[in-house]
């Protein structure tokens, strides 16, 4: 059991990424702008880490042994192309520096899909190459080619997990599954695209789940963090109809775009299920019915 | 003409370049820990960049309308591993930042020919893919891969120069050519080995030049600073010990190594000589011959 330092703690995946730790028995440092006191960590530290000044020594006042790195700028609206990315970037290698100099041993911080060339269809961390398409992509990209060569340089276990597509329980309202379940629950019509494209989803339980498992173990390097199965995107919405008892308020193919999408992206889990040993708790129809449910809760209490 | 903000600037390739900034009119701010006046800058700021508060806003002070950023960790001993160069990736990807919102418009930052995968034997900007081998080669290569990218996010027009080998006055003593014309000069033997892998070698006020060049163009991206022309290593010390007139103190083969180098490594020069319109001053046999004697000169004075 040690102590971990946790950033983005209270942000989609990072509340969930607490609870896994809490419950595992780790003592949790929690970094945020904000302390939500409704997440369960031993401490919390508010702090916005683009500041120098207000971030100053945290790695010297948390003194973790083990780091899990989350933040980073997350606005839907304009974190593909924000000049944040770059801000983040440096503040991700500063807060490792400072991690490792306060006595540091083991970091896992946290990639994306986004890094990878979608022309082959699976990506695999050792022979598909990055080719990112956005700001975000090219610097996280550019971060996880640096984090696990500086393992060594400081003394480090470290490594880097890139995350795929995700849904559950405090997913930010207007993402796909998200906005589906909100509008179905609500008696509204749900417009999407035709939505062949295959994509990869992993229930954000078991997202937070691979990454305390990940820092948990002793592997370094990169290491994809998905379900490893395909799921064409309409069948998500689908899905979500049954499940809410709702299907003809889902209008598939009303909106346009989608004819130019990549047809299939998915993971390939095979570091996540030998090396690291996990396996998810949710299949999607699992996954779909428990966040539907978390949002019947939601909405009841509004 | 243009005020520019030279990093690096009292280093072996920052001195040619502020000289050729200043040849051609531009009013040189140049950066170095300490100011050296021997160097014809317009204002020399005497800042540690990897010390924020020495940095303070250097950018604001400064307010120049292009950047060359040169400054970078360098001891040869280290700078392959060291921790600096996540210090440099931070520092290097600040300044940017402050330099765009100072009101700047166009950057060149340099990269290096250890960004590459040497396996193909050519580098090109647009098809070699990048492998670094070091921790070094991995920074540069990533903050390379950000800076182009971040160009339309801060307003900047942004270039990204991979240098190959160099050589010239004021090279480190220690290194191949200086230590071959060093120890020929001198009239002691220099031991090398086989030297039979071919490096493209390009003299430091010509890398100065492009670079200059580079800046004063439009030219947006990955462009390669070298010479297109691949020389065997041995044969760089046969000709120094031609033009020194003292052949027989070369003992090639003597050492050990260089089984394992890859035989060829040349720059692509495409996008310099067409795009830039950059077209190097010295030919090999040229760039050695004044090489040498400056270093007569230079060990006169001692």
């Amino acid at each position: 059991l040690s102590r971990v330092l946790v950033t983005g703690a209270s942000g989609f995946i990072g509340r969930h990424v607490v609870s896994r730790l809490a419950e595992r028995g780790h003592e949790v440092h929690a970094v945020a702008r904000a302390a939500d006191p409704a997440i369960p960590a031993a401490r919390w530290h508010a702090v916005d880490l683009l500041d120098p000044d207000a971030r100053g020594d945290l790695a010297g006042r948390a003194r973790a042994e083990m780091l899990l790195h989350l933040a980073w700028c997350a606005d839907p609206a304009t974190y593909r192309e924000s000049p944040d990315n770059l801000a983040w970037t440096e503040a991700s290698l500063e807060l490792l520096r400072a991690f490792a100099a306060a006595g540091g041993s083991r970091a896992v911080l946290v990639g994306s899909v986004f890094e990878y060339d979608w022309a082959g269809g699976i990506c695999a961390e050792s022979t598909t190459a990055l080719r990112p398409g956005t700001l975000y992509g090219t610097c996280k990209s550019a971060l996880g080619t640096i984090v696990p060569a500086a393992g060594p340089a400081l003394g480090l276990s470290c490594a880097w997990a890139r995350v795929f597509w995700l849904y559950g329980p405090h997913e930010p309202r207007g993402r796909l599954v998200s906005s589906v379940i909100e509008n179905l629950l609500e008696g509204r019509p749900a417009s999407l695209s035709a939505g062949a494209q295959e994509r990869d989803f992993l229930h954000v339980s078991d997202v937070a789940g691979a990454l305390v498992a990940l820092l948990d173990s002793e592997v370094e390097g990169h290491v994809n963090v998905g379900s490893g199965v395909a799921v064409p995107v309409r069948a998500v919405a689908e899905r979500i109809g049954a499940l809410v008892g709702r299907p003809e308020l889902l209008s598939i193919g009303e909106r346009p775009g989608g004819a130019h999408e990549v047809p299939l992206v998915v993971a390939h889990v095979e570091r996540l299920t030998r090396e690291v040993g996990f396996h998810p708790a949710f299949d999607l129809d699992r996954g779909l019915a428990h966040t539907i449910e978390w949002w019947r809760t939601a909405l009841a209490r509004q």
